[in-house]
């Protein structure tokens, strides 16, 4: 019989507490007071952080807790009523966000992808069949273009796809965001040439993702050029999304930012996971998309999924009717070396 | 000049990042892997510890951030689309929560209320005449009463009070939900007669406050016959409201349920208040109306405001016409002795 | 035993079906074929006479079905998400819409009110209190001022209060808006010195009620600044209040701004309330409050109640504990001078 | 140049305002007074007619404005606020009501379909694969089942297709709902073995579609089993879809629902479409998909679409890459027999 303690932990990049020193930090301020809602000095001091890495002097930047609830606020905060939001058809807020987006009233409207991403083109030619159709006014309107990166394939977007998609959004007036909770992950892809810099100077909102990233809780919303949403803070209640220790979230910031230690570990996870993917493949199993990133997937035939699931944990992502199975492994700050190794060595 | 450093805090009851104790408990756990979303063995304990002192077996107990949060989440999953909440002028629902219940699609019905609290009566009368009108169906339908235990002005309800309460909505199939952000301070209140297990006999809803109890952040949501909710897990994802880390939370109420943490600490935050009210209404000074609990209202002229404000911070309540002030000190479990003996002192 | 068919119908102004040269220029229409969705030129035509009347050439006019229609669609197009309106605390929006506006996400933050009017002094005192409180971030922002002319209670503002709204609204950024269920007695208010096209010049937004002053249904939108809202008619279409057969309405108003029908009906209307109002305080009765239009308040004991509901249909506004009830008497377009006649004859 | 007033049209099936005996009946009623909100003995009537026609004695019977109105009131209704509605990838619900069904907080979930229909094996799979997911509970829960009869494409159900998706939706405990736009030309359909009790039996709700099927407007609820829904009329109220006259709408189906009016008539769109379908077949046109009922679908060349755009108006469904159109005829009760001859002959 499987014993679970013994098992190997692929299922996701968000399966310890907190790195170290965000408990060490929480430590040391344990008994200071400060000012509620995030207008205490570390907060400020986070942003400040943030700002700089970012490159943009005069960015929004505020703290919210989880995923789902930092796409409900920034898409509910940059649309109108009416406006929906377009996205792939793999995006995590039309699949696994409970309605979220909806429940705030606004259409998530798909759009074909490739490997979780969406193209500039695909953006064209969806807003000129709407633009052009006679009915389009019986629609929800398009208002912002949302991708993930990495992409929930692990994927990431090019610099030049990505500013082929701020142009086209530009041109169609759409916002475009970039949901970020593994952004860590994506700036230390293999290959990757793409910057934060970038992603601030092409994206009109987008968020340093902590959960997955090494923090106990807690996402940074960036907004380059602050002036295009109003009342964010009460937006904010609005959405039961303001802590009121609003410093429990920003210190974590405060120290991943510390040190470069947010990409230090994020490039760890993502190097876990090309030393995981590259001996997995050579033991011959195979990808079903190759990924420069810390989300792997594989396609696994009866047997092999039966070997894998004594050996460790992991997301059943598809089951096809062919008997076959698509998984899902993921590495992470928090991965071991000798977990890897151990592994592969059993498969 | 005022150095703000040197001044005694009063403004709230969250003023510090958690009891030591918890950040302790973070310290041990901060590299075990654990089951996302509330799935995990420490978040089983703590509901497990919940129920017990609850005296309530089989009731469903969630962990979630923050109270607005909290309150419509709650509100929300036990509400029809087209029915409202009952709630006393002054209750924070209806207040500051931005608008966090109507963003729902939920009016906030305000009744007059004394001290904070509402009546029995006061609900029975309104549900007569509404009922009674011919354009009762015109109208949102009152699904619920909201209470808060304290209130916002630091009184408690008695348990005959509840009872009736209890009565009242049973008889108007109203649910019954107290919000419990500080209802540790509430059951330690001189005099009192209700205990937990009263609340959660006498409540169809409530929470244990986390964030102004000792905790980082968390508020536990209890729903004593689990079966008037459904797919609460969805509801809570759909809010943005869902920790990908539950065990965060649940950790520290697993930790303030130990040893009976939570309830000696809340004792003495409300003994801190209990010795400062009446340190001060010995030198004279003038409650807005008398609390049993860590909430104290003070009526101040303009010469008390200035003398008070030199040596401590804290929230201004009420401006009133005539030049005076309505002031709110706040007392916790963070409060320390020699802060009251140093304020008294010099006012 | 009562007939109800011999009995005087005082209910409402909303009891006949139409004026007849509605109906006759629907026959007339009956087989004509025209585009949908308003873009035929019946309301092509409607929406001029209607900038006519109004005296604003430009201004967007649309056409709706009924009133708490009107009201959550004009609102919710003007109001941010996260913003809340203004209202007398005897607003239909607040008391009979059944939550209409919040189910659309907005707060309805109540104003004390006289006579159904609030005026400039409270608007300003709430606003100046509001920004003043540092919890005002916490708190749904107001966005907008709702009144109704005329009021629930029948009275009427002046020109001057509306001019003092008007500029209280704009030094604190508040859209006016002016529901015109009944404008048309309300123009034709004994005394009033109010025109529509001060209304127009006043207001942001604004309706001409049909469904209460002779039309079958529908309610004519006015936004003299047509450029205040975006895709209005995506958002009528998404409130499901977008009418396949636009024509159906728009033809009524077409007809009723023929010949100042509109007008000479609705002064018709005000003035067998005056009638009546007159007659019966002559015969001792008792007004809760005068009014100049068709909508009176009698405050009658139990046996002047018990006579008059042997002769006519009326609504109970309120029970009073002294056993003292508020009626409300309505005339319209449709009052039969005789029925006036036999009335106050009989009590 | 192309004289608009002489074309044919073809656009839709809500080209003329009204049967005539519609304004004929409102000619009889105008100066009748009636009970507000239908509440009135007309309503009541037509309630009761509209019973028996469906053989249902008991259902609940609720007079609305227009399709999308009906949709968001009756799917928001049945569903809870986290439930979505499962529809065809074609359906009007997601295409064409501008986001009105998520403005309630419900995701429109779609799912693949042919020629306009979706299959009981279609939802069977998609629930099991849902409910089999480990992630389901992050994903809104499907509710309901949403199918047009006739279809977005003129196509219908056979009473077999109909029976197995009421059996799936009872396996999977989702409501079925038809959205009845154009019942009267779905149950004439040539060959349907469709019955409108059928439709009762096996839905737990669906509207008589007025708006196209001769009304002026309006659409009938029906919902067999009554005391599924609470509220009905305060739910209708907070849609802003309750109209004070009520008997301006109910007389419509008082009418149309007198001597088989409404079959009768659309009975004879029907043949008008299908004689169409038969000539232009003849004359060799291609058909997209052949159709039973008043919704024809063809695919032209560039020349053929020229020459049919001087002689008629009608939708220009879909731009294909290849130059080639997919445009829609439609025929109704007020198309005309010479309509039909002129536009053939002249093609």
């Amino acid at each position: 019989m499987v014993d679970k303690q013994q098992l190997i932990h692929f299922d996701s990049d968000y399966l310890c507490l907190a790195h170290p020193a965000i408990v060490q930090r929480m430590a040391e301020e344990v008994l200071v007071p400060h000012t509620g809602y995030g207008c205490d000095e570390i907060s400020e001091h986070a942003r400040q952080r943030i700002r700089e890495v970012c490159g943009c002097e005069t960015a929004l930047v505020a703290f919210l807790t989880g995923g789902t609830q930092t796409n409900a606020v920034v898409i509910d905060a940059l649309l109108a009523s009416y406006q929906g939001v377009l996205g792939a058809d793999t995006a995590h807020i039309g699949m696994h966000e409970a309605g979220a987006i909806e429940a705030m009233g606004h259409k998530v409207i798909t759009l074909p992808s490739h490997e979780g991403k969406i193209s500039a083109e695909t953006v064209d030619s969806y807003m000129k069949v709407f633009c052009g159709d006679e009915s389009w006014e019986h629609c929800a309107q398009p208002g912002m273009v949302y991708i993930t990166f990495p992409t929930e394939y692990g994927s990431v977007y090019t610099l030049s796809e990505l500013e082929d998609l701020h142009a086209v959004c530009k041109r169609h007036r759409l916002w475009l965001y970039l949901d970020g909770a593994r952004i860590g992950y994506g700036l230390a892809a293999a290959g990757t040439d793409v910057t934060l810099k970038d992603i601030a100077c092409l994206c009109d909102a987008f968020y340093l993702g902590g959960t997955k990233c090494g923090a106990m809780f807690g996402e940074a919303v960036v907004i380059p050029r602050a002036g295009i949403v109003s009342h964010f803070f009460t937006q904010i209640k609005r959405h039961g999304a303001l802590l009121a220790k609003g410093w429990s979230c920003s210190l974590q910031f405060d120290t991943l930012l510390s040190d470069d230690l947010y990409f230090k570990i994020t490039r760890y996870g993502v190097e876990m996971g090309q030393r995981l993917k590259e001996q997995l493949v050579q033991k011959g199993y195979r990808l079903l998309q190759d990924s420069p990133t810390n989300l792997l997937f594989f396609v696994l035939d009866n047997r092999q999924l039966t070997l894998w699931r004594r050996l460790a944990t992991f997301d059943i992502w598809e089951k096809r009717a062919d008997g076959r199975a698509i998984v899902r492994l993921v590495t992470s700050w928090s991965t071991r070396e000798e977990e890897i190794r151990d592994f592969v060595a059993q498969v």
